[in-house]
């Protein structure tokens, strides 16, 4: 790939990981805090933020990525890109509703959910299903997924495990 | 509706109660055989079986239910209707692989979980989801699902809930 | 497969043709007359109608089909098996608006097009994709649609061609 | 949103608009070459590239972006995203087949159809029944599509339509 995109290597792209964030769109503010804090060390670390795109956990994750210039991809339940919340760089709608949310886990490289319900178990499931590791932040307490205590753990343990 | 379908009031299918029974495709002999009860009562009851359509849980419980003379859907993740296996009278092929889960719990009024891995998990949140009553034999315990302790508590459970 | 299933043989709903209806929610009396007819000879004929489950050319054909006792697949856009017509008596909801298009070209053997639109024109499409053979009633006149004159010729190429 | 991510204004991103190209994984020298001429012209007035992803094309087209330093989003029918050709900076898995061809149009602002098959006659009928504009060269000649004679045309009726 060639090197002369406007300001950035867009050849990198590629290369980057990506770290999907799953999380109800519901949350408390101490969760909200905790996706914010994520979203920013994700991005910190040079990867691309994958969720949702809705609003709760997702769009404080998707908040925070941008605040530290990092790139988000919101894959949407609606058949609307504009639905995304506005820290979404590329939103993806599908139109699938919440069957999309496999498609969060398949374009994940490494998971973490903070706090979260049904929503979220399903994401959880997919994503071992699809064989990536999934961290846990105040989320569900099940076989499958690892416990962090806070956001800088579940992110180191995210990219450690890739 | 009218009454001269060949043999059955076609007008009733509409009324019945949909059961849609989720489980692992690999699964214990004491799971299939759990799988094959909850299929056969089922059956017996009048409703139709709603399932992932493939092998394991979903093939067992599907004999059951054919041994008992009812009528098995089976929403298969490939594009063939023919991947269904021999006891599904109605396949419905999706071609969306795992994502073909929530359809299984959208279709079904009721849940029954037997046994189970990650997708049985992700149907489980589906289920949630959707506001369906999930019951479980041998699954995944966990809120939201009510577990019961034999295929005849299981099959009572679900139906009772309706 | 058994034999004791509730006044029919079920082991020979798995043998039976399924035949695709498309064609759009809004027609022409017509058109829709002719989706009856159609539906009626396909029912005849002993073949599973496959179509979207709405109302139109769908819900005529389905209806067609429920004259002549014949059993109906209604393959929805939303997440309601409630949302089918009433001449439906397998409803399957997906939740994956036009999308769904796919899947009833997927789900049946052969496909008749009745007037329609691009809904019906991406359903024709499909239907090519996979290498099914699609009959046209007054429909898109492009490459890959044979045409018919009358609904009886229609099912009669239809049912040739398998 | 804010302005400092590395280099370029990322806020800018969702004012960008969305070219869908769609066209065969299979085409001509001729056809290929428009593509990549297309894809130049899209990346050169800022726009963002959404395709399939694949080959043929859309790898072309998604070539003929990155030369201009454009991003370029696919939209897979596979449920991993390193099948992406290499000219694909963001792409997305969806593990639905052809259903995927309905995610190309509803991502898209406009569209603009390159030669083409039965798969590119479904994303025309998708972009119509979406609403979009769909440009066609040297593709489907049906109602709906306003034809081009050059890329150069295509890309400006694209652009002027929206």
């Amino acid at each position: 790939m060639i090197n002369r995109k406007k300001g950035i290597i867009m050849s990198e792209w590629r290369k980057k990981i990506r770290v999907g964030i799953i999380g109800g769109a519901r949350a408390s503010g101490k969760s909200l805090e905790a996706a914010n804090r994520v979203g920013r060390l994700i991005a910190g670390k040079g990867a691309i933020l994958v969720c949702g795109g809705l609003g709760g956990v997702m769009e404080a994750a998707a908040r925070g990525a941008e605040e530290e210039g990092g790139l988000t991809v919101g894959i949407l339940p609606g058949n609307k890109p504009s639905d995304a919340n506005p820290h979404i760089d590329i939103p993806i709608a599908t139109c699938m509703g919440y069957s999309r949310n496999s498609l969060v886990a398949m374009n994940s490289d490494v998971l973490i959910a903070v706090d979260g319900e049904y929503g979220t178990l399903s994401e959880i499931a997919f994503g071992c299903i699809f064989g990536k590791k999934v961290i846990g932040l105040g989320t569900w307490d099940i076989p499958g997924v690892t416990p962090a205590q806070t956001p800088e753990e579940a992110v180191d343990l995210a990219l450690k495990s890739l």
